[in-house]
């Protein structure tokens, strides 16, 4: 059990990237660009829920996606924006992010700098749904969305 | 439901601090010291577990307890040191720290710095149980642990 473990963002000692999706591209159409991912915390022993840290490479972006269960995040690194659908935010370290169940969501670096954040989730949770074409059309009805969501 | 919120580590817009311990003191014998605690997140639809933000002043504490629940923590503010008993070690931004079930813990900040740290839990969990005497003496019996105490 490993009860301390030194670390700056996105630099623990002892814990690895994982892969963020098997389907990782660097191709501009691909659903998430430049994402890293380590797992923090849990499921473990006295706790259900899981914390992740996650880094956006600038100019990358994460899945826009939807699920039933609910994200809470922290940034902690870095400089960046985040869809809530329909609300778009710049965000900064401390800035919360709470995505409601249900909810299409992304979050992008700055073209800049990284985008580093802690993301709690319940151990028990459904799989994310992936939005489609009609999704996307659907979202940028709203201009705010749409300039977020780019070409 | 807010979605977004700005803020610094200690200061998010419209969460007030709650109290830490109906029984706080300024006394040198008290349990804690200059503990402050905010609610970031859950329990809420779709997540079963809770996000608090701890901010300890120079020089306090917090309770020396243990419990069946974990805590998982991130320091992201000031200096100070933590006991998972009978492990000891200094901590800063952004060093993690697992406290397992049934384990004695306490933070305590740095003399002349806060701590500030993230502390994870499941919504559903036991109540701590506080150090008595005898457990202290236990405790005691390691010399870095008693160091960490102090008198």
């Amino acid at each position: 059990m490993t009860r301390f473990r030194k670390g700056d963002a996105g630099r623990w000692e002892g814990i690895d990237p994982e892969p963020y999706d098997a389907g990782g591209s660097d191709d501009p159409e691909a659903p998430f660009r430049g994402v890293s991912r380590q797992r923090l915390f849990g499921p473990e022993e006295g706790l259900d829920a899981a914390l992740r840290y996650f880094e956006v490479e600038p100019g990358g972006w994460t899945a826009l996606e939807r699920h039933r269960h609910a994200h809470a995040v922290v940034v902690v690194r870095g400089r960046g924006a985040a869809l809530v659908a329909p609300e778009v935010r710049e965000v900064a370290p401390f800035d919360l992010v709470r995505v409601p169940p249900g909810t299409w969501h992304q979050l992008r670096a700055a073209d800049d700098a990284p985008l580093g954040f802690l993301c709690l989730v319940d151990a028990e949770r459904d799989r994310p749904e992936r939005a489609g074409p009609d999704d996307v059309e659907a979202l940028r009805a709203d201009p705010r969305v749409a300039a977020f969501l780019r070409p």
